[in-house]
């Protein structure tokens, strides 16, 4: 399966739209060119029809959201509907503000994604605000761990179902969820969380994924999710060899995705299915 | 004081609310999470108090201001001030155009600010437009050397005393003032001014300062730029060993920052008060 | 000729005005200033005339171009015309919008460049819109290689007649070319269309080049394409010395170019005059 998604990124070279924050947009097209895809980053409501349309698939992520770029948003989430294109939602700090709220619902309300990328805490925002609470209660936390795990994964579960669009919950540990199965992926490495945009990279590098596998959008998303774990461990390794810090960190990640091959994702993938 | 200074970011992990600029604004999100706090960034003004409400401090930087950024700018500051959370202004620009200049006196009426950290040319540019004309002339020049510098440190008061805020004048020595007492540091390395948003990632370190030392904004403050300028110092010895450029040199900045500790910064902390 | 644009660029270090998008707008500035040059960013109406009047040359891009900052490319334009400074222009994914393709069309029609610079697809789709369909057709193609390139230079010497400026079409052979004379440039690796931006990162540094050359334009263009190409190769030699990615490879590009002297300029540029 990994190698498999991967080799069609490569071999495809999808061109993946992207709506973004001006935070982290250059370390979302540089790991999206180094995964084999190529990044088009536009967002005046003018021409993201019209760019979308020559796009495979659709990133659509509300780190710096505003008044102008969440009407193109809700314009280009249009469009790559009607034409079928994969879109993924990444809804940054939902709950962390009304705007970000009510823009992340509205988004689920007009727009179908294929997948929603976000932390527990984020997810579980959505879930409940959308009237999906089933699983989501204190117990779950805010954060993934062996105790709740299997609870985290029902709930990931039944809010695909909910939305029709895969859940990627990514932390500490990630699952990746339809509604009928979940993959479980334990790479990563907890110096991801000190370089801005770990996550944001991971939306970006799904919408490379599932542009060049838009039939497989379960299997792209985990392997999208493991690709960017298993670059955090291979940069954390490297960087003991130099004794660098969170800056060489970063441009380490980037280099490994660069260099990633079926073999290594096979290698150094660590996952099940629940 | 500079290892308490850093122990309570590190241990705190202030929350640190960034309007900011589209240029270096990734460096100061990954200077931030280097330093042990933690980065926002949020710019509308449908969501910029909610999201100042839920930080410990806020940063205002003008570099690549705009007539919207403007108002969120006012609109989050008078939050801030309303919570009592300690903001710090960066006045990019100051004197470089009408616009520019009528927004930061504009803040500067507005908002009270906690710290106004620029170089002595904007420093200078404020004071005089805000009627504080005393310590600025010719002879004061555009930069801060061992001739002018007990003169720069008597302005840097008065303008203190003036705006009730600590004043971080920056440059080849750099004076972190209040009304009744000065800091000159040492620190830094002449490469520095060859990567851009060094200036920006100073002041985004000293909002995570601020935000973890609210009681002690001059200690803070000070502590920021010594820690700035002595990863300067660090980055270019390391610099020499690969024979690196400035490409290299702006991530060894933010490596040393995720790597500073209270032993390294009282050894290098090149720092005397006035 | 290299060896006195390079140096001209590193004596008076030219302050560059560039409106230019927020995707690689870093790499930008830290690029004019490895090159010895001084970037101001500022796209605001209300001050980029300010902006424009305080520089040397101005650079307008037009990668994430939104209702806003089309007003701004346009007003800065016609001040920097009106002012006599050089200017260049990147039109970004012209043929992949209606609202790109308007603009960039009105940009030909209100502002008068010194430099556009572009790929062959862009510059194809600028010629043939404004009329200049001379040299364009199908055997063309979208890449510029050993068969068609005198048709291209051709082309590119025509474009530049109707519109008075030098035309730099780059990609895997790059062409600088007025109405009269044109160079050939072969410097460069593939592995520069792995990292974003480095367009637009050649776009800025003919900013600074035709600032500090504002009379020999097709000269000063033309190193600056030398310089990035080159650039690219030794950045490439270093990467395999490290065994790096494309992480790795976009540091050394902006490495090499703070270590840039005319002696490696010369030596290493790969150029002929047609």
């Amino acid at each position: 399966m990994l190698k498999e998604m991967l080799s069609n990124v490569q071999k495809n070279s999808p061109l993946v739209h992207s709506i973004t924050n001006y935070v982290t947009v250059n370390d979302c097209a540089n790991i999206i060119l180094a995964s084999g895809a190529s990044p088009i980053m536009a967002d005046d409501i003018g021409e993201v029809c019209d760019i979308t349309s020559i796009c495979n698939s659709l990133v659509i992520n509300m780190g710096t959201l505003n008044e102008r770029t969440i009407k193109s948003m809700i314009a280009a989430g249009k469009k790559a509907n009607e034409l079928n294109h994969p879109i993924v939602f990444d809804p940054v700090g939902a709950g962390a503000s009304a705007l970000r709220n009510e823009t992340a619902l509205k988004l689920l309300e007009e727009v179908k994604f294929s997948v929603i990328r976000g932390n527990i805490s984020e997810i579980k925002f959505l879930a409940s605000k959308s009237g999906n609470t089933k699983g989501v209660d204190a117990s779950t936390g805010d954060s993934v761990n062996e105790d709740n795990l299997l609870e985290v994964v029902s709930f990931a579960k039944n809010f695909s179902k909910k939305t029709g669009a895969v859940i990627a919950i990514t932390g500490a540990i990630d699952i990746v969820a339809d509604e009928n199965k979940a993959y479980i992926i334990k790479n990563g490495h907890p110096m991801m969380s000190k370089v801005t945009g770990t996550g944001c990279m991971l939306t970006a590098l799904i919408g490379g994924y599932i542009g060049a596998n838009s039939k497989n959008i379960l299997e792209a998303t985990t392997t999208a999710v493991v690709s960017m774990g298993l670059c955090g461990e291979l940069a954390y390794e490297n960087l003991l060899k130099v004794d660098g810090g969170t800056g060489s960190y970063r441009m380490f990640i980037i280099d490994f995705m660069s260099k990633l091959t079926g073999e290594i994702l096979e290698e150094g993938g660590k996952i099940e299915s629940k």
